[in-house]
Parts: structure tokens; C-alpha cells; sequence
């Protein structure tokens, strides 16, 4: 690819031009360098976008969540963004296919672009691809951006840290998510949906993260609880509502810059830090000396810290 | 401390000393170059225990069981080392101390050493730790070392990757868990425990692990699906007798070593990544230059990917 095709899509993308945002993403979940050359062209039509993490186990509505919130908004004449970051297992490839299959209402908008991005297992390099393609979203117009993810722990909520409001999504009976936010394995989100509220569990849960909420902080602000019936819209308007409010309280309060300008510091460092990880693996990859240092470790003659003293020598020397 | 001081607690340790192992867990813990230097001295007495992880959702269960276990352990004559990984976040402190008082039994027993390690927010470090802690308790001459994780993701499991048996927890009603055991946010575990099976839905449980199982490649062996009742120690001679079918197993298969190799290969090169981005963090504390590229960040005129590289050639340069 010449510069000026590179210049060509770029500013396809800058136009809002699907096709082109569709190939920026895959160059940039591949890893490509013309990738990241992209997203570095656009960068400065970037932060206009509101972005929208949402996290939750699996099976608790997120996709159906987001596909009523798309219609929403799509109503209100806003275009959508929607990128779910979908782990795949070894065994169980394809297993979120479902999930997808829920937001098809939407795939012959143009004004709603929506992609999957699979976990392939770089280190840490899933949550650098997803802010890249946020961005790139964010570049050509998007207004609104949902990013998904699957999981209950703090990793996942890492992974949607590059959010401007994230959105726990829990559903009566799952009680593992609640034990998580209990234990502070997971920090607590802006706002917090229990969805499939017509089950009988509803008012119980409630009760349960009211519980867990009035040990945290307030902070000035008090964290809603929305609840919804994803699949028949119901409370769908209530939470657009207080996703608006958490944005107008952050933007009011100066809380918006100072939270990006911390989420773009941490991930330059994770991008710097990730790099420095991927050559140091690509570096021991057929090293004979690092294999005979490990021999030595597994022999238990060498601990793994003094181990790792002697890399970080080598590589210093 | 004089060189001396830490041989004698070097020694003092090997000889199964457990307030040598108390002190010496603290100084790894606190990331004292003490803790670090002990363990290479000790670390040619290590390899011996047998090390169970146990995985799984806060409430699932995990302590009561680890206690029956260890019971039962005692009674067999060997001795145990319990490591409880302990998230704590900043507003629920101490809210696992239930927990460890499930523990509490146990305390007068010399023959049982039991500590919580918290989770300090070290980027990667309380992986790190607890392999020290776990080695120490190794040199030490305990046995049996049960590492306790909480939380349902990837993350966790890699904690207990150290462990030679990783063993799933779970308790009927917990769907998040087996949401993401279905949905391949977490790999499949040596074995499966289905805890408090008083419940009436253990039975619907067990039949959606079974169908997780079957579309699992089956590595010639099947994964055992335990069902325990904890607290009244029912089930849990069971769950015994599968841990040590699963040591013999990949011990016969000559796993075990290239398991252990395999935890050590990435270990090794963890505590190098970890240690090249806590060199980098801290270098860039209190960098003006970071501060200011930083700002271009901020002020969308240079993307996040061009600023890391720019970073990173600074260092090299």
C-alpha cells in the first residue's frame, strides 16, 4: 500500500466511510503498522465520541442491551459504534455467536457499525487494539460508542477503563457478580443495570447491591440502579437517560478530562510496557542461552526471580 | 540484617521453622531484595509439595472446603500450606475475613500454615509473590500447598497457573461461573467441584458442566465433576482421591515436568516483563518530558501508539 492510498483511507474514514473504518480496524487488530500510521492521522478528530463500556457475565444481556440502546439512539438521530470484545477459547470458537446475532436488526443501518474483536491471546495486547479502534471510530463520527466485554473480574473492567462511563450489567440469580463487586474484586462501575428484571429475584438483588454500594464512597454522586427488560426495551429510555446524566455530571464536575488524561497516560505506559514484553519474548524465543538458563531452573539449581536478573543483565550488556 | 542473620533463617525455614516461614513470606510479600535472596538460597529444597489451585467465585465455598481438605490432610499425616490470595479494594477491606476464620481451626496445628496475601495493586506482582510465597512453603517441607484465588476470569486462573492440580469451585445457582467456563473466558480445569450440593439445583448443575465438558478436546482424560457439601465435610474424601488421581495422572504422562517447566518458562519471563514496567513507571514519574508529551496526547495532537514509541526510543537512546 503507497502513502497516498494510506492518505486515501484515512480520509474515507475521517468521512465516515464504512468500508474504510471496517479495513482500519482489521489492519489495526492485526497489528499492522499502517494500523497504527492511521490511527495516528486521525487522532486529532478523536474525543468527541461518548464511549459507553459496558461489562457483565456472560449471558446477562449486554448484546441485547446494547442493541435496544442503538435503537434508542438511533432514534434520536445519533450514530453508533458498537465493538464487543469477544474472548474465544480453543474449544468453544464462536461460542458468543449468538450474542451478535441479536444486534442483526441493526446491520443494514449505515449509521450503526458494529464489530466483534476476538482475544488472540497477546499479551495485554487486546485492550491497546480496542482503544485503537475506539479511536478510530470515534474518527469517523461515531456520537455514540459501546464497547462490550465479557467477564467478571477486574481484567475485563480494565479492559473498558478507556470509557468514559462504564456500565455493570447483572441479572437476577447471578450471583457471582455481585459476590465479585462485594469482594472488590471488581471496582464499582457509574451505573448499574440489572437486567431481565421481570424475574422474581429483582427487588432482592437490588437490595443486595444497595447493600454493597453504601460501603463505598459516595463521591457526590449517587451510583443508579436501572432496571431493564432488554428484550422488550423496557427501562432502555431510563438508562439512556442516566448514561446523558453520568456524562453531563463528569463534563460539569471537570471529571472527564482529567479521567481521559489518566486513561491515556496508563495506556501509553501498557503500550510501551506491552512492546517491551513482546520483544523481550521474541528476543528469548531461540535464545540457546536463555533455554540453558531455564534447564538450570527447572533443575532446580537457578531460582526464577535470579533468572530473571540474569535476562535483564543480558539485555542490559 | 547481616548475611548471617538471613543464613540462619534460610536454615531455620528448611527445618519447617514456621515462624522462619512467617518472616520470610513478609519479605517476599514486601518486595524486599531479603525475601528475593532467600528464596534462591532455599530454592534447591523446592519441588517436593504437591500444589492444588483452587479457583472460583467469592462464596462459592473455597475456604470451608480448603479446611475440610486440610483435615483430612492432617489425618493422612502430611502437612499443609494454605495461600489465600485475598483482593482487597479500597472500600471493602477485610470484607474475606470471613473467610479465613473458616480457617480458624487450624491455627494451633503446627502442621498447618496459613496466610493471606492481598492484592497491592502491584501491576502483575501478587502473581509473582505468590510463587515465592508458594516456594518458600515448598523449602519449608509442607506437602500439600492449597492456593486459594477469588474470581471468575482469566486473570485468576493464571495465578494459580503455578499450581501443578487446578481445581474449579463452584455452587449450584452461580451461573456467571459457568457462563464463562461455557463462553471460554476461563480454561478448563483439572477438576470440577460442585459445592454446597444440598442445593436443589445441583443436579441441572452438574448436567451444564458435562455439556461445557463435551465440546472440550478430551486430552485422554476425563475431567471428574466432584460434588461436595463443605461444612459437614461431605464429598471431600472424594475430592481427595481425585486430587492425587490427578498428580499420579500427569505424573505417569511425564505432565508434570513439562507443566512445571512451562510455569517456570512463563515465570521467568514475567518477572522480567514486570520488573521492565516497574523500571519504566518509575522513570516516568516524575519525567518532565513525559509530562509533556503527555499533554500533546491530551490535547489530541500526537495518538497514544506515537508517544509510546517516542518513549521507548528515548530509553534506548
Amino acid at each position: 500500500m503507497s502513502p497516498s492510498t494510506t492518505d486515501s483511507l484515512a480520509e474515507r474514514l475521517v468521512a465516515g466511510d464504512r468500508r474504510a473504518l471496517a479495513r482500519a480496524i482489521t489492519l489495526v487488530e492485526s497489528d499492522d503498522p499502517r494500523g497504527w500510521e492511521l490511527v495516528r492521522e486521525v487522532y486529532p478528530k478523536t474525543g468527541q465520541a461518548a464511549i459507553v463500556g459496558l461489562t457483565g457475565a456472560p449471558g446477562a444481556g449486554k448484546s441485547t442491551l446494547i442493541s435496544a440502546l442503538t435503537k434508542l439512539r438511533r432514534e434520536q438521530g445519533r450514530s453508533v459504534g458498537v465493538l464487543s470484545i469477544d474472548p474465544s477459547s480453543p474449544f468453544t470458537q464462536g461460542a458468543l455467536l449468538g450474542d451478535r446475532i441479536r444486534l442483526t436488526e441493526h446491520f443494514l443501518d449505515k449509521e450503526v457499525f458494529i464489530r466483534s474483536m476476538a482475544n488472540r491471546g497477546a499479551l495485554g495486547g487486546l485492550s491497546e487494539a480496542t482503544l485503537q479502534a475506539a479511536l478510530l471510530m470515534d474518527a469517523a463520527g461515531r456520537q455514540d460508542i459501546f464497547l462490550e466485554t465479557v467477564g467478571v473480574g477486574q481484567a475485563e473492567v480494565d479492559i473498558i477503563d478507556h470509557a468514559d462511563t462504564v456500565v455493570l450489567v447483572l441479572m437476577p440469580g447471578s450471583g457471582d457478580s455481585i459476590q465479585a463487586l462485594k469482594a472488590g474484586v471488581m471496582e464499582i462501575p457509574d451505573i448499574i443495570v440489572v437486567n431481565k428484571a421481570d424475574h422474581p429475584l429483582t427487588e432482592t438483588m437490588v437490595r443486595e447491591i444497595r447493600g454493597v454500594l453504601s460501603l463505598a464512597p459516595a463521591e457526590g454522586r449517587q451510583i443508579p440502579i436501572v432496571r431493564t427488560e432488554a428484550a422488550r426495551g423496557e427501562g432502555v429510555p431510563e438508562l439512556s437517560a442516566e448514561l446523558d446524566a453520568h456524562r453531563e455530571w463528569i463534563e460539569a464536575e471537570g471529571m472527564l478530562s482529567e479521567r481521559r488524561r489518566r486513561n491515556l497516560r496508563s495506556e501509553v505506559i501498557s503500550i510501551c510496557a506491552n512492546r517491551l514484553r513482546r520483544d523481550l519474548e521474541s528476543r528469548l524465543q531461540t535464545d540457546p542461552e536463555f533455554e540453558a538458563l531455564l534447564a538450570e531452573v527447572v533443575e532446580r539449581r537457578l531460582d526464577p526471580a535470579s533468572a530473571a536478573s540474569r535476562v535483564l543483565e543480558d539485555l542490559e550488556g
